[in-house]
């Protein structure tokens, strides 16, 4: 067998064997096949596609090509929850606090971010004390102790899709549904995790810009999830407009503060509840609510306090500093230094999360590339969302930087400029969108 | 500019502009486009192609990626031929003096053979003392001194076409027509011929199977030359059985003195005809002939000894021992250590020369790799072609080795059952295929 033959077979639209899959990742892993074949070979994929079983080896063999997490010692179900991106997405410190209310054990990789979708990584990261590079045996040792974990990706977790994915993102060759979902899945399934939940965003501010294409990855991750043996959901969320009312690393988490002391935006109430709800009955802790129970119960525990300790423990356990009834301390204060004005009066008919979320970046909120240092205190507040009346002259947004930024004046300008741009206003009232688009298992 | 928004415009199956392949072309040159962007754009270029306008600016590029020659001291139009390789091809060495008979001066930059296709620089490198690594100092001198010249091509020219080339056959990219036409029109613009002869060889020998695909990668080289500003010509010849008696390289040049001294094989000398025809036309050095005339004549040559003479000048101008009545004197002898006899009686149905090709290889005539040494005495002589009748246990080919050679048996009987399924023998004469199948201007 050699790489030649395999990169022909799928230039000539064949589905490849798993033997030749086999032999890609191994080859990939251990470096003996050049970077020039596999670009080759992503390419054919992107442009031929691969079918189930393709995509299935595939994850399977990137899980396998590094360290394998497992959690004999737990006696649930562990879970794990990815989304595949958006602007102002602060579910995951909200979920696993409230998943841990009903003794969900949550094991959750996350990673840096790029581009203007933020990193969970980066949110946690903007508490003072907060580690995230998180030992094996730390790792192990959270998950005993509170039933939750947060960590950057350990190194030798799926190496294979590592090589790969730094690859596809110089070769053009990141818009593909088998291998999102293989890249994704195969980090997922390496992590150790019996359930997973995916939430896959949809719209202007994500990756997939429309339902058929989100559905097309969803479709595609819960079959590699099934026939890896792992039980899996995805919920389709909206991302067409950014989520609750901030973006920004420090912003976020005090927006999360507000969510589990039970002040949190209906949009992220929402979405974070149908995940919890997937995520408790998959690890079946259910205690025999009904569906409807269960979501009412949902959304108690984040105004009744229970989430707020659990909240509190996820943070202090892993060394964030918190003071009680303020919460956690952060590295910087956010300033408020710009509001941008709305020229026009009528009704919010549209946000571009693509363009909030790249003015966010240039008020140094995000990197392009991975070494760019982060402004923790820099984002944006929005005063207005879709549907929201507004008259000329009144705020749509607020534009942040850290209390100790030095952002040059043309930066911020840039930025209000891409604010105009992402706001439609206009007379007539639209239709309200709801924030789940759909569920499927 | 960003080489990776190049793969992805081309990915999406957009025309590239030329700013866009001089940035490639210029980058590929230079080494600063790493091999894995190269051939992520070579995989897109294949799978979703290249318009004329694009083919033209990648040829003209390649092209002036390196020195580019030219022949001012000419009078007449510098000719130059090209074939896309087959088995048996012994055109060039017979071409080349039959020009110079009607004054025709050829500039002729020849390849080694790679495959079952041999290459003619090792054709002329099986005669004593043939100085084939011609500087080009000597380039030059030759050019004037006999109108004739053969060369194995010079580092320099077209460098970027030899990096994409190199790529190319290790990551599965060689079957394109706007790769394949570029990549050998690129190198005879830097040729520096004003006039092209295109021989598009069409079967199973050949490079392109069928006529449709051959047609199509003809007209690709007509339009390329035409925009460049060369007159070019394509003659589409049959390769679905070997061309002429013998296959390797002292054989074939035995055969090539048999051509040149009025005893050559019909094939040979109707596909050697038809290429001079257009040649001397486009060179315009017809001196008044009709077509037919002119046809006749050129045929004429190959028999009344100016050919002969001509040859011999070629020979010995570029260091070839010499004897006269005798020919050249070849740097080893065939052995003809072999005879595969017919196990059916009838006629010869066809001849897969891809077969013999390969079988030829086996005996030591082509290489696989290009370090692999050639042995310059082995190869096949045919007793029967297509259309032939033969008896059962009669011969259909004589398996040559050189003198020296110490093949292993086992190779010799593979040689063996290659032959014995390449040959179909039935009971009906099959119809006569013409040796050329098309003319396109």
């Amino acid at each position: 067998m050699n790489m030649r033959d395999i990169i022909i077979a799928k230039r000539d639209k064949h589905s490849l064997t798993d033997e030749q899959i086999r032999f890609f990742v191994s080859g990939v892993t251990d470096g003996s096949i050049p970077d020039y074949q596999i670009s080759a070979l992503l390419m054919a994929i992107v442009l031929n596609g691969m079918d189930e079983r393709e995509m299935t080896t595939l994850t399977l063999e990137m899980a396998a090509s590094g360290s394998q997490m497992s959690f004999p010692y737990l006696k649930g179900i562990p879970v794990d929850k990815h989304s595949t991106g958006g602007v102002g997405d602060k579910i995951t410190p909200v979920l696993l606090p409230l998943l841990a209310t009903f003794g969900v054990d949550t094991v959750k990789l996350s990673g840096r971010g790029l581009g203007f979708t933020g990193g969970t990584v980066d949110k946690f990261e903007s508490i003072e004390g907060f580690n995230i590079e998180v030992s094996p045996e730390d790792f192990h040792m959270y998950v005993k102790q509170t039933g939750m974990v947060v960590s950057g990706q350990t190194p030798d977790l799926a190496p294979a899709d590592k090589i790969l994915y730094s690859l596809r993102d110089v070769t053009g060759t990141v818009d593909s549904i088998p291998l999102i979902a293989s890249s994704i899945m195969s980090k997922k399934i390496a992590g150790g995790a019996s359930a997973i939940a995916l939430d896959v965003t949809c719209g202007s501010g994500a990756f997939m810009k429309d339902y058929g294409m989100a559905k097309e990855l969803a479709e595609a991750m819960i079959k590699i999830g099934k026939l890896a043996g792992r039980k899996t959901v995805a919920v389709i969320t909206d991302m067409d407009q950014p989520l609750g009312r901030f973006c920004g690393n420090i912003l976020e988490m005090q927006e999360v503060y507000n969510t589990v002391t039970g002040k949190g935006e209906e949009d992220v109430v929402e979405v974070v509840t149908e995940l919890a709800f997937q995520l408790i009955k998959m690890a079946e802790k259910t205690s025999g609510m009904s569906d409807d129970v269960l979501r009412q119960e949902i959304r108690a525990r984040l105004s009744d306090g229970s989430c707020y300790e659990k909240y509190k423990a996820l943070i202090t356990s892993q060394g964030g500093r918190w003071i009680d009834g303020v919460g956690p301390v952060y590295v910087d204060k956010p300033f408020d230094c710009m509001h941008v004005n709305s020229p026009d009066s009528g009704y919010v008919q549209s946000v571009r999360a693509d363009l909030i979320g790249q003015a966010s970046v240039l008020l140094g909120a995000g990197r392009l590339a991975k070494t760019d240092p982060i402004d923790y205190g820099a984002g944006i507040g929005f005063f207005v969302k879709v549907g929201d009346k507004i008259e000329r002259g009144d705020s749509l947004c607020a534009l942040y930087t850290g209390a100790k930024s030095n952002l040059p004046e043309d930066k911020l300008f840039d930025a209000m400029d891409l604010i105009l741009e992402a706001y439609t206003v206009g007379p007539e009232k639209p239709e309200k969108k709801p924030s789940i688009l759909g569920v499927l298992t």
